[in-house]
């Protein structure tokens, strides 16, 4: 099938998303498939597959090919002579700010192109850790109690340490701390401070399991991936997870008990359902004294989770066949003219 | 002071916004505006002030008008000779889908123009008054309890009759039902679902009071409007309200004790802050049993409310000198070359 694939954005996680749409070149060769990159002045271009390297981007070299703009129905090339429109259905790939914020779902939305990924209000509920707490609460879905904390006011945390302290807005671990004490908080603020203007400590919950899976709805049905039960260091800092979003072998099942299975589904199609149809998720869960917390939603996951399907490209060709859209209201101006008429005029 | 009034869209309120635009042009007639019209299929007109006229619209007279996109920094006005580029700050005065529910925010801060009204995240908790629940929920308003009903699933409510009944989506009034028994709720629930698939039943509160208020942050200060008792009929169906946008006199202030106020502006200021900064809102409370409750966040009221201030003029300035803008963030490509050096490649 035909597939764009939009990835780079003016986001911490530029790069990263350079990683990933390497990745989906390989895992999805099957395809045909376009490449559009936003670069991080918002111009987007158009990269011949053969170009997708990342030091295609870190030399600049993408700033020679050919520029796009956005249109009804897709993105547009334009030379003196000739116009040619890319309108297939895009994979929006591009990770943390533009991606996953709202922006380029909205500007997709706006220029009626069938997109792959979360529409703009799962993406202000995923994007932002303080508005994902909103939702668990609002649903019914558990998990790691919270504290905020602002720059622009002094507050004491009333939760015990260790306590791990994170950006709001950020994902892909950036600026993110685990404090053991009092003594480590002000140099993590610092840290989480440096990225957002709101922070979120949590408790850090020794021996928690944690499990990650995947899904996405087709016609009705949430289609599931296998649960992963990640490699657990202390902590994955972001050059070890930049590593991560180049994943593409096959994982392995977690060995767990089918009715915890079945817990973690439930409680990811809680989240999905409603709210983040059209997207491929991954929700990280924790197991924390026998309960299932929900750790965060990645509405684009690093490379899109492929490494957790069994058969990714179907899972892709099953999606795009099942993406809403955002209906067009036109104008009637049956009030405008009921009203000239009234007042005669 | 220079001034972008952006208007239409497309939305059930695409007319409302045009009245809203006619009634701005007369009250802010001291400042330099221009006038960007988008129309129901999402091109953008730069209309003359002098056809600031309902007409023009009813009658397409825009479509001859000249066209304009968007580039980064302004709506640009490309001719075979030239190029115009309009970087005012703009005013997002497109009410309902489009302005309110994050793309037109989207969109603006895409291409990094400054703007008066709701940023995505904040519109995303107005727009859909299941997530207006929920963020009153998470930051301690009080609001009329609620049931949320689906169209694909059938369920009975559990609230007592009469009860109101709202397409989760839409503003105006359009699709709300005040139903006074059972043998109503079926025509009330076919007559909302026609126009959002999630539905909000409310009790219908008898006795309750209405108060309205509005305002914005400069620096760090919220400024706050009158308060006002808007006339109460059962209920404002569509045709009223749209005359509602046309409003430009000055209203009196409601006759209720100082304490009444503070109540008020503390709810107020507790949606508001953090949220809606770049914004003039008006929130619309209930007062019952002596509890003030929210019904409402208009992010973009109809004529910005102008008749609850008494210098509109100068809270437009205010505000425009107030603006949050998203960052830009631009790629170091320091973890890819770090990587391609480990790779030896």
């Amino acid at each position: 099938m035909k597939l764009t694939i939009l990835f780079g954005g003016a986001s911490f996680e530029h790069e990263i998303s350079i990683v990933s749409a390497i990745t989906l070149k390989e895992k999805l060769s099957n395809f045909d498939l376009t490449f559009i990159f936003c670069d991080s002045d918002h111009t987007f271009y158009l990269v011949e597959p053969s170009k997708m390297k990342a030091i295609t981007f870190s030399k600049g070299e993408h700033k020679k090919m050919a520029q796009l703009s956005l249109t009804q129905g897709g993105f547009m090339q334009k030379s003196l002579f000739s116009k040619t429109a890319y309108t297939n259905v895009v994979l929006n790939l591009i990770h943390g700010g533009d991606g996953e914020d709202g922006t380029i779902s909205s500007l997709l939305d706006f220029y009626a192109i069938k997109y792959i990924g979360p529409r703009t209000d799962a993406s202000v509920f995923s994007f932002d850790k303080v508005y994902t707490k909103y939702l668990c609460d609002a649903i019914g879905v558990k998990s790691v109690p919270y504290e905020v904390l602002k720059k622009s006011e002094q507050k004491d945390i009333t939760i015990g340490y260790p306590v791990i302290v994170k950006p709001s807005r950020l994902g892909s671990s950036i600026g993110v701390s685990i404090v053991k004490d009092e003594s480590e908080m002000d140099y993590a603020l610092d840290t989480a401070f440096e990225f957002d203007d709101t922070v979120l400590v949590e408790p850090f919950l020794e021996g928690v399991k944690e499990y990650n899976l995947a899904g996405y709805k087709s016609g009705d049905e949430i289609k599931f991936s296998i649960v992963e039960e990640p490699h657990k260091e202390e902590f994955l800092d972001f050059e070890k997870k930049y590593m991560d979003f180049s994943r593409s072998e096959q994982v392995l099942k977690a060995e767990i008990p089918e009715d915890l299975v079945l817990k973690l589904q439930t409680n990811f199609k809680k989240v999905y359902d409603g709210l983040f149809e059209g997207a491929l998720i991954r929700c990280d869960f924790f197991v924390h004294n026998d309960e299932v917390l929900l750790n965060e939603i990645n509405p684009i996951p690093g490379s899109m989770a492929n490494y957790l399907f069994e058969d990714f490209a179907t899972a892709i060709e099953e999606l795009s066949g099942s993406l809403p859209q955002k209906k067009m209201i036109s104008a009637s101006y049956e009030y405008i003219h009921s009203i000239s008429k009234a007042k005669g005029k």
